[in-house]
């Protein structure tokens, strides 16, 4: 069985010069683009992809032989890279990676122009830019998926490897605590909606003056009605850490912010994740993070010791990828429940 | 049915070293390489592949499977980078992306040796160099297909592109009239060649000391009188867009002459394609562009008005790539006719 | 039939968080990892595939189809870059280069992390670093096959294919001799006990106060025994090229030693290959060189004479590693027969 499309919010439809063929490509902008069963698929279908691959016995039908999912990075991400390139060799199309010093976005040409072209001879884009704004533009012009893969506001890919993650770890999610402890960023932008989706609650730890935006916010209550997951908000880590089944939390200084480093580690002095503040969390307690890691952020004892699933959280980026091109392009937009 | 290889030019076979076997592989250095039936084989073929490729019936069979195809690219060029990656992947062969920073030519080592030993290694070599004379050395000493992916002189694949989008716009060739308002460039140098030989009569206008080579209007005229379509060559655009069915142009600064823009815009003040010139072009002409596109050159209503017909144009040069390796590298210098 | 595996040396084997399975991965850091065995069989396998390419009838079972193989590369190695991208598709698999800027080994992230994360997303690694240290490190971390794509070290994919191509011009490797006239440097390291496995006879000329290390000629003098050819160790060209079937030499300045150019060529003044060496070397001696190869190494009409198989060497390189692969990989470190 599978869903029909409906278009869930109008920035992640093509929205211009739309046929109405054009006007069916899904896209993967952030996780409010998925409706609940949509997410839910996505991470049952990564985990099934994942078993098959670990057993030996992954597909040999290679449904995208012949096709192009092009690699639009214009910032270095090399986990993305890779888990994106393993992904589409899953399915036999072939990975194309442009980097900066291949494409430059708007410098040569404009943003549409540019877009035309690419989506008339790939199949899908995953894009690593900058700006939200340019993701928005690249589905508005694109006459093939656009996924997001990574920009300043959103991160879907980490949201749904982590779903993964968290489910395979604890065999269910619903009535689980997740505690953010954090910058307000992409990554939890994304996570938070996800988490919510799957029956999480979540507890959001930012610095004082460093707050979630209200979008997210809105959105997150939104979901938070829906599934029954609270949310909440707070300054303080150990109001987040406590009682919480899975810590979480990325650097604090994020790409393009490198010269505020002093300034900005100094709203964070209270934020780094350390054995003690794990003492007020649930036993069996898990910590996540999504990588490269910073030694302010978490000691070595809570990275490499028993509580950490980081390693097998990076693993799951290669299947939430495959879900996602299995959804939006193998299957064109349908997703199996 | 198939065409015998007979060379055509011999700056176009393999002249060094040649054992019988060298000898008849077939390279693509500019349209002058191939006979008009040779051109319509490509032309057919690209439109071919099109069609399989849009019904979803694409062939499966990949005969270049473990097969790997290098670009050696040693300029940026967006377009045919993504073009020729797709064609590679269509047939399941590896393009392997070698660029600037990858590949010196000339500067560790010496292109004799650098080409013996990747063409030793690879099944076909697609090279975007700067000089026309690099080509030529290339195809000397390779042991594979070597096709010009543009250098300073020819850009054969743009040609076979525009003549199937051509094609399949007018669905005719034979009587139509395309008009070159712009610059002298390698662009041209092959789009006229081509035209000439599937019957379209070529009128080229250009600014005053700016002329298309005497070499290139010496094979002109020898096409003309084969195929009886005509070659005229101006310095008024007037002249060249009277009752043409197609107008087209191209960067007025090519890549390297940027130190110089000022001087060169100064000489295209009235070459600007705009909806004034269309009026006096044959009811339903359209544009054509090979992008990437400045203002500089056309107006936004035509460039993205009724007439222009750019993106399918851009698109095409995933076919026209898929052409080439098809007669190259499939079928080994045989032409399907 | 195929070889259980033993582990030889234990830095080539993974050391650290070690399940049973996670041991029993094969490397190849250097040629003292392959026992004599090992090593014949790669070099088979290489003659082998050799033969069903160049017959047209390479296997299409592609059985590494869907998996990726990373390049991680730190330095430039555009031979070893192309063999190995050429060598993964051959078996169907995605080659995905990471080059300097890609990824910077210990920047971002330590190599242990980094290391984690690439192999769980892979299914082998070719690593191109600059330390033997890093290459280590990588085997000790990594959960998939890491080769050794060169290092200061050693260098064993050149080895392979230098046996292979001796093997197919002599016939029989037996009972030669090879003459290595050059640096005391990472290629020789490989290639002398490569040879000496193969039973070729080595003779090593270096200038005064350059050697090869202790531990190479440790690991050299063992397998003289085993397999009773001899090494030699002399700063005369003379008495090494004295009856040489092989005369082998390198560059004079590996990548990184540049500012010292002038101080190190000093050194290899009467090092340079000439037609006058070779007349003493024995009848039918034939001249090698990994490449790049500069002027002051080797004359010109011996590096393109009658006794020179430089360029069928370099091709070689290809079949080295898909040797290496198959055995690795493919095969998961059983060695066939």
């Amino acid at each position: 069985m599978s869903f029909t499309y409906v278009a869930r919010r109008s920035f992640s439809t093509t929205m211009s010069m739309a046929s109405s063929e054009l006007s069916a490509i899904r896209h993967l902008v952030s996780i409010s683009d998925l409706s609940t069963p949509e997410l839910r698929s996505l991470v049952s279908r990564a985990a099934y992809h994942k078993k098959l691959i670990k057993s030996g016995k992954a597909s040999t039908s290679l449904p995208l032989q012949g096709k192009t999912i092009a690699l639009l990075f214009t910032k270095r991400s090399t986990r993305t890279r890779i888990s994106t390139e393993g992904a589409a060799a899953y399915f036999g199309a072939h990975a194309m990676f442009l980097g900066k010093d291949d494409i430059q976005l708007g410098v040569n040409e404009c943003l549409y122009d540019t877009t035309k072209v690419i989506s008339s001879m790939t199949s899908c884009i995953f894009a690593r830019v900058n700006k939200h704004s340019d993701i928005q533009e690249l589905c508005r012009y694109s006459s093939v998926p656009i996924v997001n893969a990574l920009c300043d506001t959103y991160h879907p890919l980490q949201a749904i490897c982590d779903m993964l993650t968290i489910k395979e770890t604890f065999g269910n999610t619903k009535g689980l605590k997740l505690a953010w402890i954090g910058d307000a960023n992409n990554v939890i932008n994304d996570l938070a909606i996800a988490a919510l989706r799957m029956g999480i609650s979540v507890s959001v730890a930012t610095p004082q003056d460093v707050n979630i935006s209200e979008h997210v916010q809105k959105v997150a209550e939104e979901v938070s009605e829906e599934t029954h997951a609270h949310i909440e908000l707070t300054h303080d880590p150990k109001i987040a850490a406590a009682n919480a089944d899975i810590i979480v939390t990325d650097t604090f200084v994020s790409m393009g912010e490198e010269a505020q480093t002093k300034r900005k580690l100094a709203k964070f002095q209270d934020f780094q994740i350390t054995s003690s503040l794990g003492s007020i969390a649930a036993p069996g307690w898990k910590f996540m993070h999504c990588l490269p890691r910073h030694k302010f952020e978490v000691t070595d004892d809570v990275f490499y010791g028993k509580h950490s699933i980081v390693f097998p959280e990076a693993e799951n980026r290669l299947y939430a990828a495959i879900a996602v091109i299995e959804a939006l392009v193998v299957n064109k937009g349908k997703f199996i429940e």
